[in-house]
């Protein structure tokens, strides 16, 4: 029972920070410790300490009352009001306020971890983790909501399609920024049924590299990606955090070169020239240069030796040696993306911007760059250098001979390849194949089994470890040792989710757009491509879901308004993809080989030609489909747009009333304008100063005006009427 | 003197409205005149009769007094404050509001003209100018400020630059609009030199099509828009009508098809469904197929024409009948023109757009087409089919020997090209020379001379008219007979004024445009294009300043904040000159005879990758540019987002300054929760309640966490130690 129990209740606590003190000096950390406490308090928050897991402790933390909460609402309320977020300014009674609007549980949680960690300055505690002052601060993070977490998956794995109310409620637990990832994946999810179908159909009637399916399936993309916008500005008003990507986090590492007097608001700022900015930028060249050198010599070289064991080796142990070069990927692509992502961490550091949302669009375009080289670069040369060029380029793969030298029988095993070889067309879609189902699946599965492992590994090491501290004679009791009974199950949990890895949503993101790549550019090759997807994104979905409540800590609840930097690489992907389903349409057409059936008479002029024409089809229709879609309403927008009306209309209502105490215009027209001539004729006939009072007294209001137009009309027709008779 | 003194005052006249009734039945004009009169009169105008032209009285206007403009003002400002053009509210106070910022004379004379014309229900006075009810009222229109126009002209003509003063000074008079059209001539001509100057040292280093130059134009034509975009937001800036574009102006014209609740404001609203909107616009398609055809053929024809008789025919009188297709061209291309052009508006107007905005964007992009084919389609011809083409399509020319059949003196001279016949590589560089010098010139000259003529031509005609009829006998006398004596040269003036024409700034416009495109298309032809466009712009800013001033009404001050849909007009001849540049300078890389000397040896692979690979590097640099120019700052900027900073920081100083009647949290933190505690644990020990409340009780404020950490830190060092005592 105490068991249920902890799982069911998080004893009201907000958050918790695991404070590891293993690495420091004792009284540093003891001095350090109370610091952090009572830094804590300042801003409102109770806490209660208990020892942790090896070396630390964790401290409880919850907000001491909600009028200590309310001031940090109504801040960010306002806030949110200034830079557009919100349309009508929050009342100022926050009593009021919050009974209007009541905080949703992501908006709660978030409001107390910037309470945490904004500056002193702002009004926060400042305990910035794992940095600076605060290096003994571990982690710092939310408790699951087991109960809620339970009937979420639940939920989600017995039904086929999630709904609105479902995204609804990931947002209100984990905050927009999650909710986005999984309103994109769903969005997508439901986009893919239509290439799956029309993909099964291509695939059954309309034979190898259909230029049908092409077309069918470029389009697609880009209605899915024009969508796609469309519906993060309609979630961004249902959920109420459109524009919210406006306000601009600085980010706490930015380095200013010097100080300057802001020229908008008079503060002393640190300033950084985007001049040496931009010097610093160019660095990316030789970044990328050296990302695909590195992970293009990787590819070609083992594809290369596939190439050559596969369709030019003929000896012993073949079916065993094909796998080299899968061995050598598998070990040594690793190694150097993880080298390239700590130097393009780096480069980005170094590139020092000011705002959090610079640096991350920037980091985001540099791991873009990588993966998209490690994702298509190996289907790229297959396609378009292996297939073209094979004749030319096979006899060389000789050098690759070195890999199976040692198995071969005799040297004629490992000579060129024969007068007779040819280039082997079904290869390409080996390799789409490869990418889109297996890899895939095999991604999906590390994603669940190998934190799995890992966390029951560390917990049997543990195990084995306190055992034998026990053996080797009661040194280092358990840490559970001084819990009180009532709480140990939960002080048990706690201590488990405190081991556990932080969510990174981006990765996740990131899988789906280079998952998105494959059926944009390659999956012409293979038109099933989207029925693989569709499967794989159902159990994705699910996943993820799984893997957020049981092997990560509960994610702090951030908000955003779309899904940011990768919007830009969805764009890119489409447009490539016009180009690449193209010229592979045109090289394919006819089974792998040639418009006429032969790799030789591919025509570089009609090649092209095919690109230059369906590249610019795909620029007039991206231009037509984002006009039709801008015309789309939504009830999101159609909401937003009333909220700014009824603020407007407010104003409006109260600024005009002013005006209603000034003499009607309409009144006064006819009064004042006779009232005044007779005083401007008064005043006239006495001084008769200038010829413009004299102009204007002419004529005495407007009924004299008309009387004497009257008069010039009627003189005009008597004048010219006799003239006409005499004519006659 | 009385004449110089008409020339310097405009009796205080706001604006004239000329009325004709000659056509309209005699009592319902006076009717309708009275009407119109007690109308202006009731939004406090003061009026005055005169006699005007043939048929027509002249109704002067002024506001009577400055309080019944403030109303509008003041609605005006507020208006501008919702739309997000002014960063904060008007002062409530009206006189305050105008001391603060008083009406420069281009607004005063804008808020009047709203005055007359807005609708009732706006409070306005209701009078639409040629329309409806007020059809009679023949136009409406403010006196030219003579002696401000006199030396205007003066400073102009007399210095080589205008600077921004003198572009404040134009927006001060006539409004934004017009402003902005100097604006953007004035950046474009400054902009020239570069290329006038790179392009003579193009001319005489760097031979004929020249990969350089192309290079360097097209990147100068792409920095030029980019730049220009930016210059705009700056001047918006700066004029005060940033945003200006986002009030939309209901088309009056609007035809609703029935009336529905708006869902946002909740008002009944005509509604017109986007889809047979869409239907509708879906006629653009035949209506550019038509355009194509009617200018092609007959741009086709008179080329074919052309080349028949320059190169072709060999009878007598070649001289002159080279002349034909150029008189063809002058015939019938105003024809044509005018036809699509009634075609375009009535299009458009059937089109039934809902703001004005649209239906002027709509409206541009049609004679963006009709001036696209007539500018730009004879130098495609002769690029794009004559050269490449013309061994194969000269034979069949002689289908135009008809056109000069009577003066031939045998067949022979008729007969088709003589074998050796080859293409004359010369007529590109003449036809682009024609096109951007001769054309030019006359153009200009026309624009100046052609009304000067009609003018003079209209006044000599009327002077005889006049003394024929005093010949007849007294009938129809002068129409100034009445006029008091001291204001007759004042009223001669304004009679004259009111039968000029209405200045359109689009017009102008269109041909800077249009332009344009001939540097970023063609330019590469006759690198001296941009020599011949300095002194033609340098002529053309005064020769429009004189025009505004001597032909035309004093134009109506509206506000603008870009040059509108032109801007989509520059961005596409911007691209598409990155693909004609390219492929011109591989055609005629050799003297207009292909790569190698010889028309026929041209690759078609070669000039499409030629294009594509241009095309590429074009899109990437815009990219770059675009970026670059973003992180530009200028003083409008800045001032802009200052504003908006203060009034951002007002906002929140008002508002936060509610939560500092609260409690602080930092003096709380301590206070509070000690005593909540202390109570809590009071409570807690009474009830014994919840798991909760006992969890959160085994530590009392955060000094007793502080101890209880230092104690487990303390521990757990303790205990360690042995154990790797006992390991040593």
């Amino acid at each position: 029972m105490a068991k249920s129990q902890a799982q069911h209740t998080n004893m009201d606590v907000d958050y918790v920070i695991s404070y590891r003190f293993a690495k420091t000096d004792k009284a540093a950390a003891i001095a350090n410790f109370e610091k952090l406490v009572e830094a804590l308090a300042s801003v409102g928050l109770q806490t209660e300490v208990r020892n942790g897991e090896s070396g630390s402790v964790l401290l409880f933390l919850r907000v001491a009352s909600d009028e200590h909460l309310f001031g940090e609402v109504y801040r960010s309320r306002v806030r949110d009001w200034i830079h557009g977020v919100r349309a009508a300014a929050p009342p100022k009674e926050t009593r009021e306020a919050l009974e209007a609007e009541p905080l949703y549980e992501a908006e709660r949680l978030r409001i107390i971890y910037q309470l945490i960690t904004n500056p002193v300055s702002e009004g926060g505690a400042g305990i910035t983790p794992k940095d600076g002052e605060w290096e003994n601060v571990e982690s710092l993070f939310a408790l699951h909501d087991h109960a809620y977490n339970k009937d979420w998956i639940k939920k989600w794995t017995s039904s086929y399609f999630l709904k609105t109310e479902d995204l609804d409620d990931i947002r209100n637990r984990l905050g927009e920024k999650i909710a986005f990832y999984f309103a994109f994946t769903q969005s997508y999810f439901t986009f893919l049924l239509f290439p799956a179908a029309f993909g099964t159909v291509a695939w059954l009637f309309f034979g190898h590299f259909s230029a049908i399916y092409g077309i069918v399936n470029a389009l697609w993309c880009l209605v899915f990606t024009e969508y796609w916008k469309h519906q993060e500005a309609d979630l961004g008003v249902r959920w109420g955090v459109r524009n919210v990507s406006r306000i601009e986090q600085k980010r706490k590492d930015f380095q200013s070169m010097k100080h300057i007097t802001d020229p908008v608001t008079g503060e002393t700022v640190g300033f950084f020239p985007s001049a040496t900015r931009l010097q610093r930028q160019l660095w990316q060249i030789p970044f990328v240069i050296v990302a695909a050198l590195l992970l293009g010599t990787l590819i070609t070289t083992c594809f290369g030796i596939e190439v050559f064991i596969s369709e030019v080796y003929g000896g012993p142990l073949k079916w065993l040696l094909v796998f080299i070069p899968t061995g050598i990927l598998t070990a040594f692509m690793p190694i150097i993306t993880s080298i390239l992502m700590k130097m393009a961490t780096q480069l980005t550091e170094y590139e020092n911007y000011e705002t959090q949302s610079a640096y991350d669009t920037s980091l985001t375009q540099k791991i873009f760059v990588i993966n998209f080289i490690t994702s298509y670069l190996g289907i790229f040369i297959t396609a378009f250098v292996y297939v073209p060029f094979g004749k030319n380029i096979v006899p060389y793969l000789d050098v690759f001979s070195v890999a199976v030298r040692p198995f071969a029988e005799n040297e004629k095993q490992l000579a060129g390849p024969s007068a007779d070889w040819t280039i082997n067309p079904d290869r390409l879609r080996k390799q789409v194949i490869y990418f889109t189902v297996t890899a895939q699946v095999v991604n999906l599965g590390m994603e669940l089994i190998v934190p799995y492992l890992k966390r029951r590994g560390l917990s049997k090491y543990k195990e084995m470890q306190s055992e034998r501290a026990a053996k080797n004679g009661g040194g280092a009791p358990d840490v559970s040792a001084n819990d009180p009974p009532e709480d140990a199950a939960f002080l048990k949990r706690v201590r488990e989710e405190s081991e556990l890895d932080v969510y990174d949503v981006t990765t996740d993101l990131r899988e789906m757009v280079m998952q998105f790549g494959y059926l944009s550019l390659f999956s012409v090759v293979w038109p099933l491509t989207a029925v693989s997807f569709v499967i794989n994104d159902w159990l994705e979905l699910r996943a993820d879901a799984i893997k957020i409540c049981v092997e990560m800590q509960r994610p702090t609840p951030w908000r955003a308004d779309t899904i940011g930097p990768w919007l830009d690489s969805l764009t890119f992907l489409t447009w490539l993809g016009s180009i690449t389903s193209s010229a592979l349409v045109y090289l394919f057409s006819n089974d792998g080989l040639g418009p006429d059936g032969h790799p030789a008479s591919i025509a570089l002029w009609a090649l092209l030609l095919s690109i230059l024409l369906s590249e610019h089809a795909f620029f007039f229709l991206r231009w037509t489909i984002r006009i039709a879609i801008s015309k789309l309403d939504s009830p999101g927008l159609q909401q937003e747009r009333r909220e700014r009306f009824l603020v407007r209309k407010q104003y409006f209502d109260e600024n005009l009333s002013q005006l209603k105490l000034m003499p009607k215009m309409a009144d006064a027209g006819g009064k004042i304008s006779r009232e005044s001539l007779e005083e401007d004729a008064r005043e006239g006939s006495l001084h008769q100063t200038t010829p413009e009072s004299r102009f204007w007294n002419r004529q005495r209001g407007w009924r004299e005006t008309a009387a004497v137009g009257k008069d010039f009309i009627e003189r005009h027709r008597e004048e010219s009427t006799p003239v006409e008779k005499k004519e006659l």
